[in-house]
């Protein structure tokens, strides 16, 4: 192993440029002031950091799945927008400490979610710049842009209309259930109960269904779920003027698999061997699935009711009015926020 | 004086975006997924960092200047391809006890500095999306994004030619005198000989001559001088594959207004009293003209010989060769690295 004080920044540079493979849209690459790509469309556009000590520790830090998670919450931002990602510009600050290889784990993680989003979308997701700095802490800082066509416009989260659909793809309260795990002691190289270990890989790197998008609903509205559906549906309803209703039943499917999970961080917060209520379970399961953020699933609101679209559900309907609903009672929107509020 | 944990990242949210003005281009902003802009000709980015411990400490923090200096770095790197900026994503990461006015003057600097930039140019360059982030270290991560015509195409590294005249717009070395005050304990506050407390404000807040792209050389090649002309030149000489020949009398004017601080500077890290020889004086200003990076000065090679444009001086001369001269002895790239080398 190397750390990076012994290597420089221009060897460090070299060691990650070799995972980066250059996009068909690439005029200049690395290595000169800024990079030059052809775009065509408007552009879309958007930035994300993860922080140590706020966003991970080192406790359960994979500097891989670092790099997927990095790369899945912008690229899924900017598929929200119902546009094509055109690249990643990935600002990294590490420690000069950090090993090489440690650095290259993180680096080709990012490129590595780039690409699977690629596959998924039938096109080339490059990292076309960015820059290195020593630092202190660990933070990844990357913007990811896109483009939609100028004509068809981008899912804003204003569009949604009473009488609209709402379909989720991907899934929902698996990396929320990852992190109460994690916060519960348990760790992926564990002996954990079946499945358990799959939540924290979700939490540690989730993968948006960016699949989806090539067989999405004609949507009114759409937003990828970082902070949690209530909160998220509630920003639509919010944008839009409307009221976002869930439907309970079609969120089954997501809550039952989390209960193993919700069980075993019950148990380990309670004193002694106190075994959870099955309705104390139920409850911190449906929790996940409403609250939590960071799986990265998308949810848009669509005028059409025909089938689910592949890999959609649909998982309620807007109605006239304000807020969100689960089965007629009222859901709070008590999403992530920075600085304690 | 309000702390970001005592208002919640919505709040602090609104009071940062206060300072914005939206873009003409700007069809989405702030607070959907992502920002959709209107965008012409072929897309020029770059990101660059600012770390707390890295970059600037504590003990000289100047949070608006701060602004205006992640700003800077970045608008130059897009100047210098020779593209016309399109608009900033600003993301800043800052401790939850920072104080909500010292955050808004960091972004308001960030504003300000946009805003130079583009009266100097002619037109506006907004903030058209960002993060924003809890963290132990102050870190910004901006990305500065900007078009050039696809005919025209970006002004990269490799096209200087021998015969090429060398032609610098702004300064050079002033930064690097303010930071080796900064070192020598100097502070803008302190009753400094004159002229001295401007290098630190360079330092602190570099100012590139962003209006000097407007009457620019037909350039073969450009650069914007972040880690020093010596190591700069050196890139686009390396790149170019041709030798860099700086004229020592052309640096004059340069150097001239250094020596004073380089008096202070010497005087301070020597023992006692002891008086710096001229010779020392006259040495160390030259060594942050020829190496001290952060002024954002623009050089950039030119096969037309005609009268210096207006805001850019002829320092040398591109000859068949390689490397960096200066009166025709040979001059080390010695610019500044990251992790220690």
């Amino acid at each position: 192993m190397t750390r990076l004080s012994e290597l420089g920044e221009s060897a460090v540079l070299r060691r990650l440029l070799a995972h980066r493979r250059a996009g068909s849209h690439e005029v200049v690459g690395p290595g000169d002031d800024a990079a030059v790509t052809k775009i065509t469309g408007d552009l879309v556009s958007t930035a994300d950091m993860l922080v140590e000590g706020e966003d991970f520790t080192r406790d359960w830090l994979d500097w891989s799945r670092l790099g997927v998670k990095a790369a899945a919450q912008n690229l899924a931002d900017v598929c929200a927008m119902g546009a094509a990602p055109h690249g990643l510009l990935v600002s990294l600050a590490v420690p000069d400490s950090t090993e090489v290889e440690d650095l290259e784990a993180l680096f080709a993680g990012i490129v590595t979610e780039a690409e699977r989003a690629g596959r998924e979308l039938g096109y080339a997701v490059p990292i076309i710049g960015g820059d290195l700095s020593s630092s202190g802490l660990i933070v990844t800082a990357i913007t990811a842009l896109g483009t939609v066509s100028a004509e068809e416009g981008a899912f804003t989260r204003s569009g949604a209309r009473p009488g609209d659909g709402i379909w989720l793809a991907g899934t929902l309260g698996r990396a929320a259930a990852g992190l109460d795990l994690l916060f519960a002691g348990a760790r992926p190289e564990d002996d954990l109960p079946e499945g358990l270990a799959s939540l924290i890989a979700t939490q540690l790197a989730p993968q948006p269904d960016y699949a989806a998008m090539t067989h999405r609903p004609v949507a009114s509205a759409m937003i990828d779920v970082s902070d949690g559906l209530s909160t998220d549906l509630g920003r639509i309803a919010d944008a839009s003027g409307v009221h976002a209703e869930i439907d309970r039943a079609a969120l089954d499917e997501l809550v039952a698999p989390l209960r193993p999970a919700a069980r075993y961080v019950l148990a380990a917060r309670a004193a002694a061997d106190a075994n959870p209520t099955d309705d104390a379970v139920e409850a911190l399961a449906l929790h996940w699935v409403l609250d939590g953020g960071e799986d990265h699933g998308f949810v848009a609101s669509s005028p059409v009711s025909a089938a689910d679209p592949v890999g959609w559900r649909r998982i309620g309907e807007m109605q006239a009015g304000s807020g969100v609903g689960l089965d007629g009672a009222p859901v709070p929107t008590s999403g992530f926020s920075h600085f304690g509020k």
